[in-house]
């Protein structure tokens, strides 16, 4: 029996990855991965190198991307058939070998095995090795901590509609924000609507070649990276010198 | 010239380290780390038995926890010195060497090296090398994952007023609460007046020996972990295959 080893990659710099998983993806005989159509895809990228050069590779290509709206039935058919047919194929596979699937960032953090995941196990073993989310590769990048005392930090989709955008983003203090590409536009309406477009950064292929860190402000209007981050650093408490009254 | 290298360490199993930070951690001269006085601390706990036996070692230990209301002036006074003065040892000290600083989860993550981060980062060569942060471990520790579609997903620390704890709960859907400790049981109220105690976890020293991962719920009163971490998961968007309306 073999068993199924989805490996957190981490945000991209393949120095990034842990012990663990780097160990596992040196030793790999077939490895799993998603990628869009006609790409070679994040995770694939980040192995470069690393996975024996004979290893069996198996694309798992989305049948569809943005194309169709992510929040329509059509959508939800096509992707919900592409993963019940790879958790079968890796169910079967998995009968007699072991199967790594490496993926960006945290696999259990807004990731597409979780889909695969929740298919299989109860029916195959499944181990699942955290990695460094993308976001903190992005704050790290930026040369400044995101969070401070207590700050309240929120994750949010760029997919999420304008208001609800507005809404978090005026009670929170740290905010990230993934899944940005055509949703860019809306991004920075929301971020101007709650009065923080000023701190906002854009971080794109943070710790990967080509890395970009810009303030969003100074963004093009049709620029607008897939890959990429928006990010507003929180200014919580911290202990510094007081100023003596008398000196004020 | 010396510099500085703030190795993130992740949830603490040493496995989980990054490639970069373990390589940069086997080969330590000189390592100073952040403890409780009495304690050995988390963080020299995790590189136990990775860094060489005959590196130089620096505790640099708190002058106060939890006996000073984090929030008064004497608290304040006390950090802004402890820090101002290991700031002034370690740059004094990287003239002429490196120094490693290994510090749990994700350095820019709510963690205490940030405090020397500011006070040197114009004076010494700074390197801060990413983590898993302990929240990543932990949420891999319960084998679901945390976030999906469109989750909104919020950090809070336990050490914030019950109010604010009960708005941010209100309207996120996955939750992240650290600082538990002493804070349990605001924050079991705050869940509990949100509508979210029922799915609760606690996650006591994820991915460490010891862990300990149990519904908020069954937790006693009385039994307040401080290396822990309270989690309520995402329920957002997934494709799943449709039950025909006819059937349903
Ligand atoms: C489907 S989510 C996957 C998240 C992943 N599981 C993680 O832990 O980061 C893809 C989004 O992650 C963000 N992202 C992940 N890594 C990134 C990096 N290194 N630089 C910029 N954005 C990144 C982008 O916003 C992208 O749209
Ligand atoms: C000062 S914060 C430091 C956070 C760290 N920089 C990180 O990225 O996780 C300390 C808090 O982190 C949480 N924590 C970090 N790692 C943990 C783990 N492995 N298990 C449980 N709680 C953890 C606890 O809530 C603790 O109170």
């Amino acid at each position: 029996m073999g068993k199924i080893i989805c490996a957190g990659l981490g945000p991209g710099d393949p120095d990034l990855i842990s012990v663990r998983a780097h160990r596992i993806l040196r030793s790999a005989r077939h490895v799993a991965f998603f990628r869009k159509a006609g790409r070679q895809g994040q995770a694939r990228r980040i192995v470069q190198g690393l996975i024996p050069d004979d290893a069996i590779e198996y694309p798992m290509e989305y049948p569809v991307t943005t194309e169709i709206p992510f929040d329509s039935p059509e959508y939800n058919d096509l992707l919900a058939s592409f993963y019940d047919s790879w958790a079968s194929r890796l169910e079967t596979m998995a009968a007699d070998r072991d199967i790594i699937v490496p993926c960006e960032g945290d696999p259990f953090f807004y990731g597409s095995f979780m889909h695969l995941y929740v298919r299989l196990r109860d029916k195959v073993e499944i181990e699942v090795i955290p990695g460094i989310p993308g976001m903190a590769g992005c704050w790290n990048a930026t040369g400044t901590p995101v969070t401070w005392g207590d700050d309240v930090m929120s994750v949010l989709m760029g997919t999420l509609p304008r208001a609800d955008l507005v809404r978090h983003m005026q009670v929170a203090n740290a905010l990230v924000i993934m899944k940005t590409g055509r949703n860019l536009p809306k991004i920075r309406q929301a971020l101007a609507l709650a009065g923080r477009l000023e701190d906002a950064w854009l971080i794109e292929r943070g710790t990967m070649p080509g890395e970009r860190v810009v303030r969003l402000q100074e963004v093009e209007d049709h620029d607008c990276p897939y890959f990429a981050i928006v990010m507003v650093h929180g200014q919580g408490r911290r202990p510094e010198r007081r100023i003596p009254e008398a000196a004020q």
